[in-house]
């Protein structure tokens, strides 16, 4: 029987190999400060907790710009992005006090800032927030969907966006 | 500026049309039942939630053949997949009676079951189940990681499996 090529027994540099192995869709999620002004960010870990209540769960860096604001935010957009959302994407992964151009968004449900350039934004409530040392896994429950253009879906594999390629089955 | 297509309201319709436009790295759990013997599913909610410590999530449905044995598992393995497991992929998410074929998997550290076509296995320790209405988030600590051999990253979207396709950027 075959064997594993190779093993790495440092738990961080594994974890990193591993996920370089791993590809993800792109999301962007989006919420307000206590101020009512724009925050978000860029996303890779954004997944439906199921449908039947449909939840979502995403995961943030405690120490992310966005974190302060997520604490206090009882509602939040969670965009998917298609391929045309390149710049978006890399803008909401930048410099925190450049990611809201004038014109590029506008106010959803709940004034939330939402990119209708997105191919959907998901109107959420946030439900729980569990503490992970430095990181925080976050639930939410989707309260109405808004539906953007057919798009590709936008993919982040080994530090590139990409398309969806060939289909396998 | 432009608006959004559409509105889904129901919520759970709304999140079953968003994620149809957004995709997934494939991934496959497997753990020991209280008996020793092998069990598991494909995952597409797989993520990292840091590096340092290294911390991995994921969702599984509580009414799933696994969550029992979650419930009393103390380690599971993360499989990362490329293209060539298509078809571990499938039996993974088929029937779970059918699941392990003799001579394709092996015994690895904690005589947790791994596939060594797998472009990596991450051992992992469990570390919190929270339990949220009919499914579950899991949180693991990454204890080692197996490296297979390189391929490309397997995806799920729109109920196929795919490669990654074009880069973007």
């Amino acid at each position: 029987m075959p064997e594993f090529v190779s093993a790495e027994s440092d738990p961080s540099e594994g974890l990193k190999a591993a996920f370089r192995r791993h590809a993800s869709g792109v999301a962007v999620i989006t919420l307000l400060t206590a101020e009512g002004d724009p925050v978000g960010f860029t996303a890779t870990s954004v997944t439906s907790l199921g449908s039947n209540p449909p939840l979502v769960s995403f995961n943030v860096a405690r120490g992310s710009s966005t974190w302060p604001h997520l604490l206090q935010a009882k509602h939040v957009a969670i965009h998917t992005l298609g391929a045309t959302n390149l710049a978006l994407a890399q803008r909401m992964a930048a410099d925190h006090t450049q990611r809201f151009v004038p014109n590029d968004w506008q106010r959803g449900p709940h004034e939330l800032p939402v990119f209708t350039s997105a191919t959907s934004a998901l109107i959420c409530k946030v439900r729980e927030i569990h503490n992970v040392e430095n990181n925080a896994v976050i639930i939410v429950d989707v309260e109405q969907t808004l539906l953007g253009a057919e798009d590709d879906a936008l993919l982040y594999h080994q530090r590139h966006y990409l398309k969806p390629g060939e289909s396998l089955n």
